[in-house]
């Protein structure tokens, strides 16, 4: 798997540059008699055709985000045995379950559930580049099932379904005037005062929902207001982002902003609603339970959610820090993506 | 008056553009017998030598800010007698009080004080540019004087002074996180509200100097913070203008506002001290007496402050409304500027 973990890694793939690592992926697999392997873009699908009574999707992205200025590729490796981790871009986030699902796909010829294998492309850039948004759109089927995994990184522990976003630019106006008679004028930034007040004063709330807690939080991520050093400004805009519970839906978080902000417009400038953890589902607790350990939620965003939006309940699992993603020292424990190769294979290879 | 104004305005003379203009000015009063005439750039300095006991100055500034969109010169005239103004840029700010200056120089030729004549560049742009900021160091002798007036527009009302004015930038800082775990982080810009509370919390004094009431104000002119919708911001900057009364020094106000922000770094981005009204001074006295009317504090910062700096007491006169300074529709009642010129005729002709 370590061999297997750095060879992934090693073939870079930052996102819009996934094609030699989809062809690799796609080579790997084709020709064997127990998948049939499927290709949209840079995004490559194999899935097995067993009839078997529940089928389980695999997924994971290719892509990376930019490699660290002093350039973390290729992979290498420090400590030994229990110790040893593999360092470099894209190890945690998240080749280490794109390593998983190729060492799986390849060898359960005979799986007790029929398996998806999704290696899609596009998930670290704008939402319109996501691979797996593409084919919801184009092959819907090629995403059917009963329950999905996405490989992102957990550390090993089952993160179920993820909160809401929802980005808004709250705007507070004023009246221009020279700032050396300002008293003809009416301040904006200063308007903009009331606003971070009521941002600061706000208590997010932690929602319970299928028995996962969700933390909320509301917070301004950016604000801009004023023309010249001598002009009273006439306009500030905050822009707010809300992460809010998977039982809101992006209509409730728009409306609870609304209330929020009464008396400022209030315009949306992106919105994508949560996933419920699904962890009532007989076959989602199954999963749990192989797995072990308390299952938690998941704060950010992640394609949970188009599984959650097609009526796949969906759970994060896989190997490697969360926190270290994106981060220049990106490194995974190999035990972390042996151990989830040995818990999936277990539970597809059982009675 | 009106075709002099009108030819000076119609020679255009945006800020780094004065040359023609400058040797239009040179042209016109060289070889006179009354006059000496001396150029440094694109300043023009004509005085004449009669060895009175008192020299005044009158000065203003030949540049303008760029034209408007749809090109507001060559000027034009609308209204006839009492009512007619001319349009256009420059009108205003400040080619009617550089035309009264002008026709002074050609016709005085035996004042009742010895008069210094200042024709400068580069006033509407940043202070390194400005014509009588370079000539107080290269020919400190060209500005000498018992008394200046500059012929700003003041719509014929004697401005005494100027308040000084300081921009700080105030940081606040934070620890950066992902958003949808805004607990890991701090918000620079949440802690930005203290700030802003601080700033429309704050109430501007009015400062009486030398028998004229400032009104001093303090505002954010920029607010800036954040690096992308899904970090929390770990740094905003606010930019503060602090507009205070000639009583104060500008390390007085640096030093207000460092107490005020108690907390948060300040940085000093530039500052200019104000000027006194000095209407305790005879020559001023007299003067102000001559124009008729109460004189006023001015607020914004001129040239003034200049005069004042290398000791010699400047009151604002000149035609036109401040407030149509800089706009689209800058136009000039011919009326005020007939008005300026005689009364400074008169106040330098009498016995």
């Amino acid at each position: 798997m370590a061999a297997l973990t750095a060879a992934l890694c090693d073939i870079e793939s930052v996102s819009g540059d996934e094609s030699r690592l989809a062809d690799a992926v796609e080579a790997a697999l084709s020709g064997r008699e127990h998948l049939e392997v499927l290709r949209d873009g840079d995004a490559v699908v194999a899935r097995t055709r067993l009839g078997r009574a529940e089928r389980v999707v695999l997924a994971g992205h290719i892509d990376t985000v930019p490699l660290a200025a002093t350039p973390n590729l290729p992979t290498w490796v420090t400590g030994d045995g229990q110790e040893a981790e593999l360092h470099g871009r894209g190890t945690v986030d998240m080749k280490g379950g794109v390593a998983v699902q190729l060492a799986l796909a390849a060898s359960l010829t005979a799986p007790n559930r029929d398996v998806t294998y999704v290696f899609y492309d596009g998930e670290e850039v704008e939402s319109e580049r996501n691979g797996l948004r593409r084919i919801s759109g184009t092959h819907p089927d090629w995403l059917a099932g009963d329950f999905a995994v996405l490989l992102e990184p957990t550390a090993g522990a089952v993160e179920g379904g993820c909160n809401g976003t929802i980005r808004v630019e709250v705007e507070t106006s004023g009246v221009a005037a020279h700032s050396a008679r300002a008293w003809m004028g009416h301040n904006a930034i200063h308007e903009a005062s009331t606003l971070l007040g009521r941002l600061t004063a706000y208590e997010p709330l932690q929602v319970e929902v299928d028995g996962l807690v969700y933390r909320e939080s509301l917070n301004a991520v950016r604000i801009a207001g004023g023309v010249a050093g001598n002009v009273i400004p006439d306009r500030c805009v905050v822009t707010v982002n809300y992460r809010f519970a998977p039982n809101k839906s992006p209509a409730d978080a728009e409306a609870h902003l609304r209330e929020l902000f009464t008396g400022y417009p209030v315009t949306v400038t992106d919105a994508a609603g949560g996933a419920r953890p699904g962890l009532d589902q007989p076959l989602a607790l199954a999963f749990v339970a192989m797995v072990g350990g308390e299952p938690l939620p998941k704060y950010g965003w992640t394609d949970v959610a188009r599984f959650s939006e097609i009526g796949v309940p969906a759970v994060n699992y896989g190997p490697g820090d969360p926190l270290l993603a994106h981060s220049d020292d990106e490194r995974v424990p190999l035990t972390q993506v042996r151990e989830c190769l040995e818990r999936l294979r277990g539970w597809l290879s059982g009675a």
